[in-house]
């Protein structure tokens, strides 16, 4: 990609992050329809390594001349603004190369605004002509989950060695990975990691049973395996119907989601601050208040039928 | 609370339960105003200790003969449907006081939903008469966030024995707590837990410094300290103003919520599903899509301005 198409990539990622919600971007010129890249959610605890690892499958990629964009989803504490966990993607060696394009999403509020934005710039990206998109997201919760959802396949990463294997495994991670990675295998307990893994992850039916590697991505190892069963898993779901089906009930998520998103920017760009002002002060019941609220923007009746 | 009283509340909480967002509850009778009622938000991972905490004080403040209303909030994973995390209200000794009431919330989706779920049973709660309200959400999540948003105190209570400390840490339940209960506090590693979190609380100004209370619940060490505390701690921001500022906010960010939802409701309600199949098939972008959806319900140019 040539600097001055970077360059407008750049700033349309920029335009995205300040859009209010169900504002568009403007048409975006002579691009390919979306969703021709496969896009690669790799989530996991902090510290599992999964820095190093977008480092190294992205130039695994690279040698057979597949472009990457990757799009690092920074979460924010909701009270103090700042960064809840410091890890970022750190691939100085691959920024000099025009085939890769890396992005930290910094996005604040719900987390089903930060998935929203996280697909959104998934979707520029692959206009911009990507072959595979990279979507890191830090820590273990409801955004992981709801990024997981904006993908084709998710990668889940472990460092056998944390304690934060079992909290991941509570918190919904097992029902979103296509592939766990089991990074830093070379370290002690990381067999005993593996089989207890593959112990839990036998209880589900085979067809939805994830597949493990173990990994060592500091050193390379196991990284060219990790981007063939990747490709594999995108051949197969492609093959078999999966990927339709999969990115149809997405594109329906987030079509609902972006509608209800700009009604409700309608809502508070109509009805006047101080409305609102009278309807905290108000003794009516919290649901009533809401609906006295609503009133202006629809007659009473219509809304509370 | 006679029997038939109580049973009208019960009725309504499961009315709750079952509202659609945006529905309101018939209006009830004979009730004083809410927010009389002292709230108080109880969580924290799962394992340590909390329903053998909350059985404990809520049999303290009955010894003042102060009345208590529990609501126990029950995650439900987004995938499985089923409970994410088994720990429920074991307090079969006080459910034969008429003094306390005790609800499980089960309610399924969003965690917003889930804290105005909580925060709607606790109004009725506080309508019913009800002195104190503890809510206790298991877990460590955005959830749990949501929910000590719609409480006047949030207790955080950890188990020095597990690693989970680390982790609830990470995931802003620093940031929420007012007090930090050590729970296990007999347990081997308990003193450098505290330790540790002193160390980590230093770093916050002391006007914001979260208090820490070690106890064995099991036993009843502290129980007596830990509802004085929390006593004081009503009188405190009853006196200083912080109360009425918060529960000011609170009610502010419920109202718009509550708005919100309504009108969410209503444009699902008037947009046809064949609509919405028709936006998924389109060609078109996902927010272009999703304000041709809402062109229905206003005129295309008034929305997208």
């Amino acid at each position: 990609m040539d600097p001055q198409r970077r360059h407008e990539l750049s700033r349309l990622l920029s335009r995205l992050d300040r859009l209010e919600p169900g504002e568009t971007l403007p048409q975006v010129k002579d691009c390919r329809p979306v969703r021709e890249a496969f896009r690669i959610g790799i989530t996991g605890p902090l510290g599992a390594g999964k820095s190093t690892l977008i480092n190294q499958l992205t130039g695994h990629y690279r040698q057979r001349d597949v472009t990457v964009g990757v799009i690092a989803v920074d979460p924010s504490s909701p009270f103090t603004g700042g960064a809840l966990l410091g890890d970022r993607v750190r691939m100085s060696d691959l920024a000099m190369d025009d085939g890769v394009f890396i992005r930290s999403l910094a996005t604040r509020g719900a987390s089903g605004g930060l998935a929203a934005s996280a697909a959104d710039a998934a979707d520029l990206l692959d206009a911009f002509g990507f072959d595979r998109i990279i979507i890191e997201t830090v820590g273990v919760g409801q955004s992981e989950v709801d990024i997981a959802g904006a993908c084709d396949a998710t990668v889940v990463v472990f460092d056998p060695g944390s304690g934060d294997g079992i909290q991941a495994m509570k918190a919904g991670l097992m029902e979103i990975a296509d592939l766990f990675v089991v990074n830093k295998k070379d370290m002690r307990g990381a067999d005993r990691f593996i089989l207890d893994l593959e112990t839990v992850l036998g209880m589900k039916a085979e067809r939805n049973r994830p597949h493990i590697l173990a990994t060592v991505a500091t050193t390379g190892e196991g990284m060219s395996d990790l981007r063939d069963w990747l490709e594999e898993y995108f051949q197969r779901i492609k093959g078999n119907g999966d990927l339709e089906h999969r990115r149809s009930e997405q594109r329906s998520r987030r079509i609902r989601r972006a509608a209800q998103d700009a009604i409700v920017r309608k809502l508070w760009d109509t009805v006047p601050q101080e409305q609102v002002e009278r309807a905290v002060q108000s003794g009516l019941p919290v649901k009533e208040a809401a609906l006295e609220l609503i009133g202006n923007f629809f007659p009473r009746g219509d809304v509370d039928g």
